[in-house]
């Protein structure tokens, strides 16, 4: 296929390197040309939106939140103004239901397709080929780009018909992480109180669940090792704030949201924003008094 | 070992089946005698727990709850009674951190060591041998119980010196579970709302967490099937107001924690004390209109 | 002074009705002209808020939210369109501080001024002149504005020199408010369990606290008289959203906002929109079982 | 009225004294001397809870927590041990439902009577003759209490027949306190955060409430004068505790009074103990980074 790549962060560069090694002929662009270079030879690099979608049949975006996809969409040569009839805007990024509502009915207002595919998982999962894909939009639509999900995940779930659903399962998948993360907080702070070791804990859980969600975000954790961020506590913050949103717009109160709001609010009110976001656990510890 | 074995429930039955079958001399008392004759001819039956225990090196509790040990230990005919000097009380009922402290004071101040060894898993856990049991109390009394955390679990973690210790690595563990089970409740509700249905969730989530945990109790709560119950909600909730407990004596806050305990009261209100724990998700449904 | 008023919903046409009689030169605008008309003879009626501020020195607008500010501010025909430069726009509703900021630079940014003068008061309480005023912007046009406040309130309390510091005042007083409510609903939930009547409660209450406040509202739930709303359930649950925007603004958590934005939100699930915000008391009684 | 009076702390203490000037014969016990002795030669002191209400018709208590009032009615030379037939012991005391209910139980079995009749008010109220009395029990017991009532405060609510309805009452009302208290301390950390200083707030409060309380708190944190305490916060966590457990008793979830147990948990961990209980605001303004 011939796929435009926008966003060459740590999570886009793995994906846009899979998509070229699997035979697809990939246009990028980024705002800072060194990352697109990097990508090697195999690429051709667009100075816009507008011109690295042009001849696409798929434009994948990958940015790191509502308001850099909405310039890339609407701004200045932006993607609505190069993506052909028929071609499809792939959203990737995790960004809030109502904007991918938007852009479901301003693409197809002018004859353009929109699919929703956040993928979860951190940026050595994106390398491995191991995302999972959660997409959502006209079956045909979803359909056609399936070459694109089986170049950069492991596994692909339609969510619906609609986009936004596959984001409402993103923003949900996130909150899941964000509430073991507290709730691991919580319950180190407890232990230490009382003389247990959180590397003991983490084993006992690591046996209980068996997940190596548990087992990783319990050891960065239980060793205090927050930086660098695999995931910046204040993108953690936006995700938990767009769950909210999107729990509002379907009126279904998430109560263990709110409490996870407030906590990483919190956080950034006293410089955290930066680091990983499973150093929200160390409120927990100072609430105690540790 | 000459074990004594108090409390035939589910998870008492499967244990003392388990230390039977591993060679062990089993004596066991428990209220209703229907149930330890169910264990066939290779037990002995004792008519009271200070019966029970008159000659064994461990005599292990397996009971619903603090009342219930209280009563078995220090009732009339009560284990402090019947108990050998230097012999160990392996208290494995879920029970209070106070009650562990006071359990440890009481046995000591008359010979007798106490060690607590909660497990985790459900009857069908305990009948395949793959509890996980969580040990504190003197390093050489827990060793000294290894045969019998050998014939019953998979695998043994030791908490620290104190007994108490244990109940708390216990408690976390039940808060980490029932946390897990409040956000899919949540996560359910707003995506139902959304046209999601739980199900495509669920498989996001197993692929995601890649947990038996995960992918157990997000299916029964998916399925809306919370009865027979596993583990009952009443139960869940008693998990839940000692683990608060445990946090209060450390003066270390869980909100989660709090959180869980009202509602875990709400559905005991709403008359469902008797079914799974997971049953606590419908409570998000109800919440949201559904 | 020429005042121009736009919004005449019950608060309004109170307001308005005030200024009136206090002498000002008053023209109003409405959407429905009728309750214009109601206003009697002294009183012009202009087409559209641009022709109603064309030569006023205070345009004062009292809408219901967000989206009915903008259409009336920057909307075809809209204040902007016609205020003369210098003259200033009194925002007396109860809106986000996002936009009180917003309406701050962009009036500054072609000549005219604007002032934030939320108000607390139910309809009776505007009728009888006693509202309270808060008021933010520079000290000059603020202390011009003082006829204004003075003919619809008994007080005014200057909150600082940006406007949105006035809203952020509102906010929080509507936030105080409300966490009364939610208190009175989780005290009489248990009481009631307890065989306490409400009332009871309510005449304790009402004399330690010596509030009127606590009165009025108190006996509100005691009686569940929910119907006619005196402030509806779904514009307290607005401004529940809007102080926690502002505390996310501010970097502040603020715990027990969001816990109201769950009940609210909860409310309106359960079609309680409609009501008195007092109505969200109804939940913890259902909660209970009750 | 013969009345023996048991527990001088500042709260006690005045209530002696007003006790004494009505004309009744008051006999006195306190742990240390010194208080007893304090106030002169009107009363008759006496060495044991048993010896002073030997001969009395109504013995007040008025002690610090569940615990001293175990100690003092049934400890060695307690009440039980000393209350005439038919004489009521009047409980005074903010303590649990539970030991409520036990006190009434067990004076019934050696038929004594037992009526409780907390009280709100801070020691200066008390001084003032200006309590609130909440009194339940059987309806005849506690019209013969009204000259006691009568002599200390200036209003009494009955609440039951039931003696546990009045610490319910209690338990509840200082709940409402301990919310607003809460209330204030996010909203102004909030807008402290907006540049808007507390004490604007505050006015503005106290015209909106118009309620002594809100001003007395709302200074309190204003001024950020948490010592010396007029009422220690470890002991505003111990009835937000009591309240929290008469909530799960009666099958009534309390989500503000999670809050406020996690908060004021918090405030324990901290070292703040000893303050005012309106200290726990100061966690609101540290969660916002100031």
């Amino acid at each position: 296929m011939r796929v435009a790549f926008i966003g060459l962060g740590n999570m886009g560069s793995a994906m846009a390197r899979n998509l070229i090694e699997a035979g697809h002929e990939v246009t990028v662009h980024n705002r800072s040309r060194a990352k697109a270079e990097a990508l090697g030879p195999g690429v051709r690099l667009a100075e816009s939106p507008a011109e690295a979608v042009r001849d696409c049949e798929a434009a994948v975006t990958m940015l790191a939140d509502d308001t850099a996809v909405q310039e890339i969409v609407w701004g200045e040569s932006g993607i609505v103004r190069g993506l052909p009839g028929g071609s499809v805007h792939l959203g990737c990024s995790t960004i809030s239901t109502a904007l991918a509502r938007r852009l479901a009915a301003e693409h197809a207002a002018i004859g353009q397709k929109y699919v929703s595919a956040p993928v979860f998982g951190r940026p050595e999962t994106a390398v491995a080929k191991q995302l999972l894909v959660v997409a959502a939009g006209e079956g045909e639509t979803v359909k056609r780009c399936s070459p694109v999900f089986e170049a950069i995940g492991r596994q692909t779930f339609v969510a619906g018909k609609e986009p936004w659903q596959a984001n409402a399962v993103k923003l949900c998948g996130n909150f899941m992480i964000a509430s073991m993360i507290e709730s691991f907080g919580e319950a180190y702070a407890t232990l230490r109180k009382a003389e247990v070791g959180p590397h003991l804990f983490l084993d006992v859980m690591a046996a209980l669940f068996g997940s190596p969600v548990y087992s990783n975000y319990g050891r960065l954790i239980a060793d205090q090792k927050f930086e660098p961020a695999g995931f910046a506590l204040r993108l953690g913050f936006k995700d938990t704030r767009l769950a909210i949103e999107t729990a509002r717009e379907c009126a279904s109160p998430m109560p263990i949201a709110s409490l996870l709001h407030d906590r990483l609010l919190e956080a950034i009110a006293l410089g955290m924003g930066e680091i990983d976001w499973s150093g929200v656990a160390k409120l927990s510890a100072i609430h105690a008094g540790l």
